[in-house]
């Protein structure tokens, strides 16, 4: 550890929690693991709640009366109605169209946004682009360290500590509530599909309180420490920057059609390209594996995946197995001739296993 | 790990050599520690030969009409004399004159230009700037994984794979050598001030084979795999992005004035700003410092520094135990009513200590 590799408000409480190891993102720790598996975390997510260190998801703030031009020229993601207090996932694009993140734009005001991002500086792409087109905005990190709360049993807790108007935020909405005697933005939304909310926390001092706060809230709803966890995220389809997608990667494949306009109304970088790929056709696509032969390895490098003559069709970026589904549930990039759903590959194990795979339906389903 | 956190060419090999863990820089892999300890390996990188994997030093390619413009705009440092052949370390800033990262520049050709970066995602502010100039540039991350020789007898290894012309390479001077069948760019320089060479490697796939070249030509010279090394680097006064330095600060308070060129000749991003602040002169400067009381606790988190009534006056961002010198080394921004040498000083350590210190001079000395 260095100050290079920042801590976070609510490190101090994660150690203290027993934490066995951290990730980078954003130049900063993101807890991996708690307790004795990701199998156990992953039942106790899908049934309680959890409190989990997500100040990783750095915020760039951009104000003034350019904002909302600059923040529109970084997205295919048709801006024009968004609303205040409205969250809306945005892929970002350069100008090949190649993927930059793929953060959750806050629009806090109508000159004023959050970007929540993924593992990338867009700080210094959204800078250098504002420098470059000479842009009046100002552009910054906030000190905003997401905290989130997530499972089935979020919303009551986040109902006894903010009151009930906590259940009328819908899907990706967030308001201001009354947290630790300071204003904080509240959202409903985090890296999982068990539901619940991410408190945008202003004020790194506040972090140790906050987290005792949400911690003694769940003390009667089994509350545990937690992280995103690795089945449950494979599993609802989410995908990682950086793992399923790089720059290398246009929206489109990464399965982003429907945040990408490609009418003549909206101006933003990266379009002529988009279009271009749009009309060309998509040469691979984001999708589902499940794949057998027992429990596979970590997926620390990609599983190669081929037909079953053995032809290259793929690669696996996250896979693991899941218990519930009783099969090993993987994420991969697949060309356009064995995309179908239903379709029999192979999965190449780092074991030397070359296991049965078919092409599932994104997010994973029970049968 | 994952793919986010990239390997290198060179990983599979730093396993099997037993690495201790790593470090992440540019989203990739960079070894923390081998063998017993830090001491041992700070001896031994100052009587021997080493092997580093920094392929983390990920490079920025600016190629094109308008790429000399571009790296101009981008640094403080007066680049109009600059040579093919010629690596020039440079600050690099933005609009308020706040360091985004301090890269090694290698001029490969009139217009087409290698950053060496530090960590932080300049690839994303360099076509954001791109971008917004409408400059005619490619810039892009090529499959180039900087592969280090460091100490005393690193030049007898390189001489003995390349020959004697790798003595006539100028500090940090490069040029073009037969390796592996392939031209490779190798530079007189490295993250140490043992002496020694970095190999550009172009080619991922040669990475396995680079690496058992360079071991075997060392078995007769002591080589073991190393990495950047806390005790040398600190007594070296090597700064580290991130560390001692962020966007916070500017280039003139991190001892970097002999790069900024401040006079009308040159334009470039942030020069308003930067002749501001060195007209009101400097708040702190990065300064050295020397502190007893034994063995200091790792400095995970910066140690704050304050005067002998307990004003605070700067923080330690990198500090360690030097057995050579007998007493503990540091790096801090020191305000300016107390950086002069030998002003007395007190280190508050995390074990509650708070230990006698004085300003030094940079690199630290002997006695």
């Amino acid at each position: 550890m260095s100050r290079r590799i920042r801590r976070t408000p609510y490190t101090d409480r994660v150690e203290a929690h027993g934490v066995r190891g951290f990730s980078v993102v954003n130049h900063m720790l993101l807890p991996k693991a708690y307790g004795p598996s990701v199998e156990e975390d992953y039942w106790h997510l899908r049934e309680h709640v959890q409190i989990w260190d997500v100040a990783c998801q750095r915020q760039v703030e951009i104000c003034g009366s350019d904002a909302a031009h600059l923040v529109q020229m970084m997205t295919p993601r048709d801006l024009r109605k968004a609303r205040i207090g409205q969250g809306l996932y945005i892929p970002m694009i350069d100008e090949t169209a190649g993927m930059l993140n793929d953060p959750v734009l806050q629009k806090l005001d109508e000159d004023r946004f959050w970007l929540s991002i993924a593992d990338s500086d867009i700080l210094l792409w959204a800078k250098g682009l504002a420098c470059g087109m000479q842009l009046d905005v100002q552009i910054k990190e906030p000190d905003v360290s997401p905290l989130a709360v997530q499972g089935p049993k979020a919303g009551a807790l986040m109902a006894s500590l903010v009151g009930d108007a906590i259940h009328d935020l819908p899907y990706f909405g967030f308001a201001m509530f009354d947290v630790l005697g300071t204003r904080q933005l509240i959202a409903r939304s985090g890296y999982s599909k068990q539901g619940g909310y991410e408190i945008y926390l202003e004020g790194s001092h506040l972090g140790a309180e906050l987290w005792d706060l949400i911690w003694e809230a769940g003390q009667g709803l089994n509350i545990t420490p937690g992280c995103p966890n690795l089945i449950e995220r494979i599993e609802g389809g989410l995908i990682s920057y950086g793992n399923e997608f790089t720059r290398a990667n246009n929206p489109l494949e990464c399965g982003f059609e429907r945040f990408c306009h490609l009418g003549n109304e909206l101006d933003y970088i990266g379009k002529a390209a988009l279009r271009r790929i749009a009309e060309a056709g998509l040469a691979q696509r984001l999708s589902g594996i499940r794949f057998g032969g027992g429990r596979t390895p970590p997926c620390g490098k990609p599983f190669t995946v081929t037909t079953p003559e053995g032809l290259p069709v793929g690669q696996i970026t996250s896979g693991i197995f899941s218990p519930r589904l009783g099969s090993n549930v993987g994420l991969s990039m697949v060309a356009n001739s064995h995309w179908d759903i239903g379709t029999s590959l192979v999965v190449h194990t780092p074991d030397g296993m070359a296991r049965e795979a078919t092409i599932s339906e994104l997010p994973f389903k029970d049968s």
